[in-house]
Formats: structure tokens, sequence, C-alpha cells
């Protein structure tokens, strides 16, 4: 297997995952077939359609190859047959959902310093392809955007994305390396929701006295 | 009328449209006069800005030609002192709103075929140009997006994309049989209102007793 | 101080001031760091990414230049540590964010031009590029976008925009105009807070009884 055939194996593998999960939370919000395939495939092809606009790429990859479409487009509406059995899985499902923030970490700043963009950028914009599909999917279902909730996800794929970058710069771009990376995301993403981790949250002020409601 | 001015005439028209329907959603939010018109502005040029970034015809033709945001912002400020008579022509606006959905969905797979993205991409680059000013419509009002309701309106559109990439791919896309797509896309989406046509809803489980609530 | 210095330096002051309004408002979300720094980041860089995409300047000198995310996460996490005091200067955060619509406005409309973008589209990008970072901060926080309250915001914006597109006609794009025209939007959207200017609202018929409630 070459490197870019590897690259696109990867690629297409994060693309079925997000629109696994993508397609999970439209069923669980009633939606019809039609709503589950669309968030499952906003959800897939989000972050790589503004990953490669911003390094020019146009068309995006997500049109100009029709594997893309048709991987997330199948994924989405097997979940939506499948859901029952997916459901018990939920698990399953978080784990895939790592999977896909480690691999398209790894082939968003590789991509974006390919096309010769600086290496603080390129971790901007690996950061971004990862968390771009759920942060569309959380928008379009309602929910809280997951990179906004007290867990360890932009910083898991950002610290991918450094990795990355270094490995770049030290000439070491290559397949074991990368592996290691996208599997560095995967395990602190894991570890860090099995271990509930997250960043400290802003004490504000109690009020002065306990009259107050709980929208006080 | 050469094809290039029916063109034009197809896709300002269909600005126009969507225009009224995103102004005519931002006067039942209450929002003010400036309100109106930047939704009306976001719902008529959203979806085109998105094909023109994807296909790197830059800048957008929302930006480039001076006529896109002046029928926009025109139509939108129409609606704003129309209203109440508008309210009453409800039905209008839905055939209008589907007139809209056929005209962009030519117009944007053709532009999309034009700059040699490949049939399947372009169709779905033709699906978001018609879909994508509603969808910007309802984030900014807080709604439900229109394409993830339980309705015939993305496949409407997708629907039109393949006919038009068919008739494209045997030398058909002229004048008449692209009228025809449009109108085409235009009596789906109204027969299905009409009808009240939709896609399955995956069943979940009942509860195991009926004590549960509606939101159980 | 060159002219392209005083453009970069306007910049990133723009840039650190909408940090400051993001991340203030993800504190007020109770939100954690990660998330705070989150969303000062898309609220700095939102606008600005836009405008380089829609003006072909890729990639966006937000991953281009490192000076840019730097500017915005040191402010967004400055924000985080600081926020009690900050709380009670409410005033000079309204005040600091209406420089930088005045910054932003100035500099994306010049931007816009420079590329080649006739009049009309340079003022709506100019003005985008003002009210952009706005935008995504309310949507990720669930607020309604400052730009559909009944404020004057988009509109100084745009009003500033059309001033230095004047300029720029006549041949004045110089230091001293265009600072007036950005302290000119600053005024503008300062005055009409202060004296709660606002536009229109379609007035919705009174409904027939008195018994319904203020939703009514």
């Amino acid at each position: 297997m070459t490197t870019s055939t590897a690259l696109l194996f990867a690629d297409l593998t994060g693309v079925a995952v997000f629109a696994a999960s993508g397609a999970s939370a439209a069923v669980a919000k009633r939606l019809d077939l039609f709503g589950v395939v669309f968030v499952g495939v906003v959800a897939a092809l989000g972050g790589g359609i503004f990953r490669d606009l911003v390094i020019d790429e146009v068309p995006p990859l997500a049109f100009a190859d029709w594997r893309y479409a048709a991987a997330a487009a199948v994924t989405a509406a097997a979940v939506f047959r499948l859901h029952p059995q997916l459901a018990r899985l939920r698990t399953t499902v978080l784990v895939l959902d790592a999977a896909g923030l480690g691999l398209f970490t790894v082939t968003g700043t590789l991509k974006a310093l390919d096309a010769h963009v600086p290496a603080v950028g390129a971790c901007l914009i690996g950061m971004i392809t990862a968390i771009g599909g759920g942060l569309g999917r959380d928008l379009l279902t309602g929910e809280i955007p997951v990179v906004l909730r007290r867990e360890i996800y932009a910083v898991a794929a950002l610290a991918g994305s450094i990795v990355v970058a270094l490995l770049s710069t030290y000439g070491l771009a290559r397949a074991a390396p990368l592996t290691a990376a996208a599997t560095f995301v995967f395990l602190l993403r894991l570890i860090s929701l099995r271990r509930r981790w997250s960043a400290p949250v802003a004490t504000l002020r109690p009020p002065r006295t306990g009259t107050r409601g709980p929208q006080g």
C-alpha cells in the first residue's frame, strides 16, 4: 500500500466514522431518512470542505472525488437502518469518533503543510478539519457543540496536529510516526472521556444572599 | 434573450424569491428593518456564495455583481413594508420558494459542471446552492432547518441536479430541457407539500411501561 | 510607522478586542478554559477568514501569520483569568467592541478593494468582516446574533465601509481619512447604544381581544 493510498484509506475511514456519529445524533432527534443522511454527510464532509477551501484545493475533495460523498451517505443510511443495535453499542460509537478525530487531525495537518501553510496555521487547520464535522452536526441538531463541552476534544486534536507538524519539521512524516500521532489523539480523547478530564471553569462569585433562584 | 441573459434572469429571480422568504421569516420573529434585510440577504446570497467558493469563482458573484445584493436588499425591504398582505398570501410564498429551489438547483449544478467539477460533486453543489440560503435563514432565526424537517426539500433539489447532470452528459443542457428540470423540482416540492409526502422515520422502541410522559 | 505596519497594527488590535468579547461571552456561559479560548478565537478570526476566502487570499491571514492566532488565544486566556474585573468593566468591553467594529470595517473594505472587488461588493465584504466574528460567537453560545438585535450594528459597519469606498474612489485612502472612518463607525455604534437608536419594527396587528399574554 503506497503512502497516498494509505492517506486516502485513512481519510475515507474518518469520513465513515463521522457520518455514523452524525447519523446517530440525527436518529436520536427523530429526523427522517433524508435528515439523517444530511446530518451524516455534513458531519463527515464539513471539516474537509473547510480545510480544502482555506488551502485553495478547489473543488474540495468532497466534491471532486465521488467516493467521499458515497462513503458518507451509505454509512449514514446504514446507521438509519441499524440504529437499535448501534444504540446498544454507544461505547463503540464514542471509540470510532475518537478514531476519526485522530485520522482527520493527521490528514488535515499534513495537507495544510503540503500546501505550504506555516506550521502554526497548519496546526489550526488540522484541528478544524478534525472538529469541524462535529461542530456542524451539533449546530444542525441544536446541541451544545462538543468542542464547547467540558471535555478534552479540540485540545486532543490540537496536540496531535502539533506532533504532526514537529514530525514534518524533522523529516519524519512517514507512515509509522504518523500512525502513532493518530493513535495518540485517539487514546488522549478516550482516556480523558474515561477519567472525565476537563479544563478549569472560571469561578463566578456566589450571589450575596441565598434567595436567588437557579438562574440568578 | 441569450442563454447567459436567461441564466442571469433565472439567478436574480431566485435571489428575489429567497430574499422574500428570509424577510418573511424575520418579520415573524419581530426583527427590525435591518435584521429583516440582513436575514433576507443571507437567505438570498448564502447558497451562491458557498457555490462560488467551492468552484473557485472568486470573488463570488454576490460580491462581484452589485445587482445581486441590490435585488436581495430591495426585495427584503419591500417585504418589510408589505408583510401584512404577504401574510395572507402564505401559499404564494411557499410557491415562490419552491420556484427558487428549482431555479438555483439548475443554475448551481450548471455552474459547477462548467467549472469542471465531476458529476457527483456538481449535483451536491447544485443541491447545496439551492438549500444553502434556507439553511442560513433558519440557523439565524433559530428555527429547525427546513432541510431537516420531515418534508421533501433537499431531495427535490438533488433529484433536479441529477436531471441537469444527465442532460449535460448527453449534450442537452439547452433552454427547454433545463426549464423542464427547474419545473420538475418546483412541482416535486409543491406536490410533496400538498400530499405531505415524507421519508420514513426510524422506529424507536416504545418504553416498556405506559407511565412515561411524551418526553420519555 | 508605514501604512502596512499601521494596517497590521489596526488588524491585530481588532483581533484582540473581538477575542476579548468572545471570551467574555463564553465565561458568562460557564464554558471551561478551552471553550473560552475557542469562542474567543472564532470571534477574533472568523470574519477575517471569510473575507480572505472571498477575495482569494489563501491561506487566510489567520492561518498564514501566526501572530493572529496568538493574539486571539492569549487575549481570550487572559480574559478567562481576569473576568471578574472585566465584568465590572462591561462598558469598557462595549467600547472596545465598537472599536473593533470600526477597525475591521476599514481593513476589510480596503483589502477587498485592493483585490479588485467592485465597490458594492467591497462594502459588503467589509461589513461581513466586521460583523462575522460576533455572529460566530453568538451562534456558538446560543445567543440571538447581535446583528439581529434591535441595535445599530451591521448598519454602522456598512456606513463606514461606504465611506472607505468613497475615500478610495477619490484617491483619499490615506491614514488620516481612514482613521476618521474607523472613528466614525466607533462613534456611530457607541452613540446609538447610548441613545438606544434602532430601526423600525414591522407593526403586527394587535390581537382582537385583550386577553392574550405578552407572547400572544
